[in-house]
């Protein structure tokens, strides 16, 4: 295996291609498809959201009868699966495209290699793995969600120099500048689900939806679910955040009797034994989790108070942390960015530094936990 | 008023010239100087430290007798008393210099400009601003001090991301990475004094001198003066910090009837009346600050913990924070980095954030306060 500077070039197309859908695909995976023939592209594809058709027909369309003898760079292993529009890999087949080169291989282990399969069955020369990093990088929670049946955990926190999230009456409002604010719009709109807790809904009452134009302008854009963690069962169904577009889960260890609106499903979740007082922490939250992925979700963003900020923590079901970090000082007396009661140093929590931005006047800082 | 490119060029060397000082100067400025003729430079000169020869003469002393009718840009006003040195200004005209190009003008209100009346009085043509905020930043303490009485002040914190200092048991060591550590050995030798407190000095029993070879194999080199507040005088005479080269002083209310070793001085600072139980926050520290001019100091660095680092920001003494962010969680018991009881979003302290850089795997953020 052993790939040219121009193989390099239509493959980072087909990735640029992907990223297009990066705010609709939602369920399915990011990806992105260039067909080459004679050193030029004759046809160019991406997926745009569940239910559209796959990036290979997309570009196979384009391409025409033009397809036979081409070379398909695609930044996924097309599919070998009857979905709503068939195997991509028996359309690249009846195409007469001759070599099919993917950056990766299905994440999902009981389908991964059936796609090559199909193509070199089919006498097509098959070449996998180039850029296979940066492809990885489209899809980074389906990739967890096909591996592990969990999605990929982010949690955002808006808190002050000094670690500080709220004060200790809750006044929380803003510790950001608008900037942070509205950067915080877009991992909302790349995300399947929004976690908060009640806490943060009876004080703050949100909306948690996405707003900002240039994603809610794309007609295929869909709210990402709004989960509400209530432990106590205390969110009123008059509460903001049930009032807007979009499918919310109320999420508790049994039912309320409260009548909430039509887009509200309350979800019930087993608890964890043996658990301390703080309520959130009894909630199993790797079972939420799994329920999320199964409907689908990739991606799952935690805008919470530092109770259950904590409790994902704790229970080890955090994947990265993206904080704002205003530049102030809100003082002793103010709630913490995590609850965590550690002791030792030896049980602090080790996390790796990835990008760091100036986001107006706030800093914008990535870590990612340490994988065990 | 108006200054070439050249004029920028020779300006610029002068502050390079003036940065050799950094660590030595101590109580007095950082200043180089250039003299230039026919479009040469035909002597350069720095300040090294208190008692050598300022700047302007070691450049007198390079050019000779060359230095008739030449130009001489000088990052200070020279100076017009006689110290050890006797006045610049006298000197500048004896050579026979013709024009003189200062970037600021004496920062202490009782001598400004009188180093320039002499230049003038003598016929010497006399010019000043040119790259003043550069020459400003060499010389912020001491411009401090000159208008203000009070020495620059410096906070270095080494804390997890969540803000956190130490554990609630006290363990600390070591939060961040060697290289940020290494990062605060230049911190401490540029200052003047470091001050810590005695609940440092009791846990951690540190050394607080400056260790690296970069800046002790300079003979010129003097270790800060050490400086420990120990409100209650419960600092042994047997603590690690007393057993290193240089000067200690020991601040409380009240002196300690202790034994202490010949190079600590124990000093007594002024409470301040009705504060609460936190002893720091008794202790004038504003007094003590004076007190620290007095003696000299331009620079001074506070390396302590989260109380007394408390009581420094809600007296409002602290110009600059530096800090260390390692990335890790210490958890919610852990210890705040400052202890500063703020009820209201409104009392929130805002700050400026100036550089950012990565060392090793830590953060190194500086942040300014505003000024009223």
């Amino acid at each position: 295996m052993s790939f040219t500077t121009q193989d390099s070039s239509y493959m980072a197309r087909a990735i640029q291609l992907a990223r297009k859908g990066w705010f609709t695909t939602r369920t399915n995976p990011r990806v992105g498809c260039v067909l080459v023939k004679d050193e030029q592209i004759i046809g160019e594809g991406w997926h745009e959201k569940p239910g559209f058709a796959h990036a290979e027909i997309n570009a196979l369309n384009r391409a025409g009868d033009n397809a036979r003898g081409a070379t398909a760079y695609v930044t996924l292993e097309p599919c070998a699966h009857h979905g709503k529009t068939g195997p991509c890999a028996e359309a690249l087949v009846e195409a007469g495209v001759v070599k099919v080169v993917s950056a990766m291989l299905d994440p999902n282990p009981l389908v991964s290699g059936k796609g090559m399969q199909i193509l070199q069955n089919a006498g097509i020369e098959v070449e996998h793995g180039l850029m296979r990093e940066q492809a990885e990088q489209l899809n980074l929670g389906f990739i967890k969600r096909m591996t592990t049946g969990l999605p990929r955990v982010v949690v955002k926190i808006g808190m002050s120099l000094d670690g500080r999230t709220a004060m200790a009456s809750g006044e929380s409002q803003w510790i950001t500048g608008t900037d942070a604010r509205r950067d915080v719009q877009r991992l909302r709109a790349e995300s399947g689900a929004v976690i908060t807790g009640s806490g943060t809904v009876v004080i703050d009452d949100p909306s948690m939806n996405v707003r900002e134009s240039a994603y809610i302008a794309n007609p295929h854009f869909a709210q990402p679910i709004r989960v509400i963690i209530d432990s106590q069962n205390i969110v009123e169904p008059n509460a903001k955040i049930f009032s807007n577009e979009g499918h919310c889960w109320l999420v508790s260890g049994h039912l309320s009797e409260k009548d909430y609106p039509a887009n509200v499903e309350q979800k019930t979740v087993a608890l964890l034994p043996g658990k301390d007082k703080i309520s959130h922490h009894k909630i199993d939250l790797k079972a939420l989790l799994m329920l999320l992925a199964e409907t689908g979700v990739n991606d799952v963003l935690i805008e919470a108070g530092s109770g259950l900020v904590g409790a994902f923590i704790e229970q080890e079901m955090v994947d990265e942390l993206v904080v704002y970090m205003a530049p102030k000082l809100m003082g002793s007396a103010a709630r913490p960015m995590v609850q965590l009661p550690l002791e030792t140093m030896q049980q602090n929590i080790e996390l790796t530094l990835g990008n760091i931005r100036q986001i107006g006047n706030d800093l914008r800082l990535n870590y990612y936990f340490k994988k065990a």
